[in-house]
C-alpha cells in the first residue's frame, strides 16, 4: 500500500494520513500539489492520496474541490480532521520568548500565527523556511543564527526539537478537514455514522435550479453538513455544488435522494460513502419513521404488489 | 358478466354504464343506492358498479367518496363522462309546452328544470314520479292525465314517446363523472392517456400535512385532475383526500410518487389506474424529462451500479 | 338585534345561537333553508345569523360554504360547537323504551337513533315528523297515539316532556360546528385565540395552484384547521377552496399570507377573523420566532431604513 | 472625488473602474489589496473602491466576498466586466513570437497564458516582474534583456509599447465581475436592469436553513445570479451565502422577499441595490403578474381595507 499526501512531510495533511490505520508503517509519499496527489492515484503510482478539503477558517479547499470533480472518476474512502496548531520550537539555550531575535516558518504558519509572536516575542524577525520542517530544523545547526522554529506538533515530535510553548496560534479551535481518496471501487460498509459526498452541476442556468437540487434531500430527511459553489470555468453564472451529506448510499433514502438528483442533473459525480470521523463534533438525528429503509422497503412492496394486481 | 348500477332505469348512471363495450347486451342490476350497487360487488353477485363520483355542479358525490374509501377493497376500472341534459316528452296532441297543465317527473329532474319550466310553461303544475321514466311513461296512460314527463334522453329513446324539446334543463353544459367499479384483480394496461384515483389520510393532524401529500405528486410532475377533502367521521378537523391523477401505476413517476405517499400516509388507498374518459375535456402535457420512465430507469441503474462498487 | 337561523325552532343551530350572549333575550326567527338565512341578513332583515358549517361526520355543510362563498359580502364574527345528542321522550305511562309501539321525529333525527332504536325499542314504529319538537309534543297529544319522541335536548327542556333516556344517538361524540354571520362591518378584536375564514379560487386548472395556496400560509407559519374543497359550478375540474385558519388579521403573519394570496388569488374572499369556540379542542403553538408581530414590524423598519439609505 | 482600486496601476481593476463616469479624470490610487481599498473607503480616505468579485473561471473572489461581509458597512453602487485578456508587447526587433527568448511579467499573467507560449515561442524563458506594467516596461530598456512582456490591454495602451499580439490568453472568453463600493448613503435609482447584492448567515446549522433562505426569492419570483457559500470562520459547517439577484429594493417583490429574509436571519447585510452591467449577458424575465409592484400594492390596499372592517 503506498499513500501519498499534500506535503511536504510534517504538515497538517501527514497528521491526518497518520490517523488512518495501517499509514504510519506503510510508505507514504509527499505530493507537490494537490492535483500532484490525485494524479499519482489516477495513474496508479499511489494507491491512496490525503489531501485537504475543507478548512474552517477558509472554507473550502478550491484546489481540491475542482481537482476531485473534474478528470479521472476517484472515491472518498475516509475522512480525517485535524486541529491547527502550531508549536514554538528554540535553540538550546532560549528559555523565553522575549530572547527570541529570529524566527524561521513557513509564510502560511507565521501568518496563523503573528499575532501571538508579535505580542511575545516583539524582537522577533521572521525569515521564510521553505516549510515549517525546516524552520524547525534550522534551530538545530548553529550557524542558522536562528532562534526558533514554528511547526505543527507533528515535526515538532519528529524532530530533535525543544517546545518552548504549544499552541501560538492566533486562531485557536480552527480544524481542517481532509478525505482519503482512492480509485473507484468497492464501498466501505455503512457505520451508521456515515458521509456521502456529490458534486452536482446545476441542471441549467435557471432560478429555481438550487432548490430543485436541495429539495431532493430535503425530501428523503438526508441532511447537509457542507455546501460549496464553485464555478464551472464555462462563464459567469455556472456553478457546481459540491455536497457533502449525512448518510450512505446503501441506506434507501439516501439512494433515493441520489436517484433524484441524477434524474435532474444526470452529469452529477458520485464521490463516496464512508464513515464520518469527529465523534463529538456530529450529532446526526435518526431518520423519521417514514425515511427509514423499512417505510422504503414496504412503500416498495405495496408498488408492486399494486402492480401485480392488488 | 353482470352490472349493477345506481338505479332507477334510465338514468344517467345506466347511460354511463352503456358507453362500457358490452355492457348493452349484459345483464344490468339496478341499485337502490350507491352503498347497495358497490356491495353487490363486494359480496360477488353483481361482477362491477357504475356510479357517480363527481358532478361539475355539485362536487364530488360524498356518497360514493366515502363508500369506496372504506370497507372492502375495490377497484376502478372505467370511468365515463354523461351530460346532464333532459327532454320534454308529451302526450299526444300537445303540441307547444304552453298547452302543458300537469307535468310529472322526479324531484330532481324537476329540481334542474323548473327555470326553464316556469318560462316555457307557466301553467304547468308538477307532480312527481318516482322516477322519470314513471313520469314519462305516465303521458302514455290516457287516464293518468299527464300531459309531459321530464326525463334523460336514455328514457326518451328507449320509450314510445314523443320528444317536443330537448335540453329543458336550466344549467346547459353540467357534466357527470361516473365510474366502474370492481373487485381488485389485474389492472387497466397503460394507455397514454390514463387516471389514477387515491385515498390519502392525512398523516397527523399536523399544518403541513396536506402540502406533504402534494408534493410527492409535484416533484414528480404528476398532475391532479381532482381533489376532494372529506372527514374520516373521527371528529372535526380529520380528514382524507380523495385525488386523481393524470398517469397510470405502470409509469415511473406514477409508482414513485405513490411510494413517497405511502411512507408518509401508509394507510393510503390505491382505487386504480384506468383509462381517461372524454378526449376534448383534459389536456395532459407529457412528462418533463428528467420524469420520463427512462429518467428512472437511468437512475436506477446508476444507484445499482454505485453500489456495486464503480 | 334581531338574529335568524337554521330552523325549525329547537334545532341544533339554535342551541349554538344561544350559545351567543344576549341572542336568548333577543328576537330569534327560525329559516327555512341556510339560503333563506343569510338572505335575511344581506337584505336587512335580520342583523346576524347561525348556521351549520361543519360536520364531525359529514364534513363541510355545503349548503353553507356554498351561500357564503358567493352572493353578497358576509363576515364570520363568531363560532359556536354543539355536540349532536338526542333525548329520548315519552307519553305519560311509558317506563322503559320496550313498551314503546310509535316513535315520532324527524327523518334526520331517526336516521342517526336508528340503530339505538333497533336494539332497545325493537317494537317501535317510526312516524315521520315535520320537526323534532313536532314530534316530541305528539306525545302529550293523548289523541295522537304516539308514544314517544326523539329531539335536541333544547326542546326537550323547553317542551313540558318527560325525558326517558338521554344519549340516544348512534354516532356518540358527534360534533357539529356553526357560524354567526353579519353584513361586513368591523372586525371582533383579536382575542389571542382567533381563526379566520378565507375563501380561495384556484388560480387557473394548473398542477401546482393548490400548493402555492398552502405555501402562503405555511411560510409564515399559519396552521390550517379545516380545508374544503367545492366546485365553482364552472365545470369539472373547477374548484374554490374553503380555509379555516388559526390567527387574526391584525396579526402581522395572517395579514402578510392574505396579502400572498391575494396576489396569486386576487378574487379570494376573506369572511371574518373571530374568537375560536371550544377552548378544549383546539391547541394552538405560538408562532415561531420570525413569524411574530415585533419580527415582521422589524423587518419592515430595516427595509424603510435601506431604502431610505442607510 | 477620490477612487482607489486594487492595484497595481494597469490592472484589470482599473480597466474597470475607468468604466465609471468621471473616473478617468478622477484620482485614482491604486491599493495593495482589496482589504486596503476597503479600509480606504471606510475611513474615508478615498470615496469609493473598484475591487474584483467574480471571476468566470476562478469563481467569487474570497478576499472581496468576505472582506464586504464584514466590518464597516459599505454598498455597491455599481458593477463592470472586464474581458480578460492579455496583450505581448515586445522590444524593437522582434517581429515574430519565435524569436523571443526572455519574457517578463507577473506570475498570474503568466499562469494564464503558458499554453499560448509554450506553443508560440517554444524557446522563452519567463522572468517574474512585480506588476504586468513593470513586465512591459522592461522591453523599453535596452539594458534588461528583456524580449518581451505580456500584460494587460490598458497597460499595451497607456505605456510606449509595440504590441505584437492581441488575446494571448489560454482561455479566451473569461470576463471578470468588478464592483464599485461607497460608505452607505442613498440609493442608486431603480434603473429596470438592477442587481441586489446580500449577504445571508445560515439562520441555524439546521437541514433546511439554505432552501428556507432560497424559498424567500423563489416566493417572489426574485431570481438569482450569483450565490456563494463563505464559510463565517466560526467552525466547520458554519456558512454565510453571498448572493446576487436581479431587481431593486425599491420594487415590492424585492423588499418582500428581503424581508422575509431579515425575518428567518436578522443579521443579513444589505450590499447594495445597482444597474447591472453588460447587457447581452443577462436577460432577465419580466415578474409575472402576481409579483409586479400592482399586485402588492392592490394586495397591501386589500388588507388594509380589511383591517379596517370591509
Amino acid at each position: 500500500m503506498i499513500y501519498t499526501y499534500l506535503g511536504p512531510a510534517g504538515t497538517f495533511t501527514e497528521s491526518a494520513l497518520l490517523q488512518i490505520p495501517g499509514a504510519a508503517d506503510a510508505e507514504r509519499v509527499p505530493a507537490t500539489s494537490v492535483n500532484d496527489a490525485l494524479e499519482r492515484v489516477r495513474d496508479g503510482a499511489a494507491d491512496a492520496a490525503m489531501v485537504p478539503i475543507e478548512n474552517s477558517v477558509e472554507g473550502g479547499v478550491s484546489a481540491t474541490l475542482d481537482a476531485i470533480a473534474t478528470g479521472g472518476a476517484l472515491q472518498i474512502v475516509a475522512e480525517a480532521l485535524v486541529p491547527i496548531t502550531f508549536d514554538l520550537v528554540v535553540r538550546e539555550g532560549i528559555e523565553s520568548p522575549a530572547q527570541i531575535r529570529i524566527v524561521a516558518t513557513h509564510g502560511h504558519a507565521w501568518a496563523q500565527c503573528r499575532g501571538w509572536s508579535e505580542l511575545n516575542m516583539p524582537e522577533a524577525e521572521f525569515i521564510p523556511a521553505a516549510s515549517t520542517a525546516a524552520g524547525a530544523l534550522a534551530v538545530l545547526d548553529p550557524e542558522s543564527g536562528v532562534d526558533a522554529g514554528i511547526c505543527s506538533p507533528l515535526v515538532a515530535q519528529e524532530q530533535p526539537v525543544t517546545v518552548l510553548r504549544r499552541g501560538v496560534e492566533d486562531n485557536t479551535g480552527a480544524v481542517t478537514r481532509f478525505v482519503l481518496v482512492r480509485r473507484p471501487g468497492s464501498l466501505p460498509a455503512p457505520s451508521g455514522r456515515d458521509k456521502t459526498t456529490v458534486v452536482i452541476p446545476l441542471p441549467e442556468d435557471r432560478p429555481g435550479g438550487l432548490m430543485e437540487i436541495l429539495e431532493q434531500f430535503a425530501a428523503r430527511g438526508v441532511n447537509l453538513s457542507r455546501i460549496e459553489s464553485r464555478p464551472t470555468g464555462a462563464g459567469l453564472g455556472n456553478y457546481f455544488f459540491s455536497v457533502d451529506t449525512h448518510g450512505h448510499i446503501d441506506e434507501a433514502r439516501m439512494a433515493d435522494a441520489l436517484a433524484g438528483l441524477h434524474r435532474i442533473s444526470p452529469d452529477l459525480r458520485f464521490l463516496g460513502s464512508y464513515p464520518a470521523a469527529g465523534e463529538a463534533l456530529i450529532d446526526v438525528p435518526s431518520p423519521a419513521r417514514h425515511n427509514t429503509d423499512e417505510a422504503f422497503a414496504a412503500a416498495h412492496e405495496w408498488i408492486e404488489s399494486l402492480r401485480r394486481g392488488g
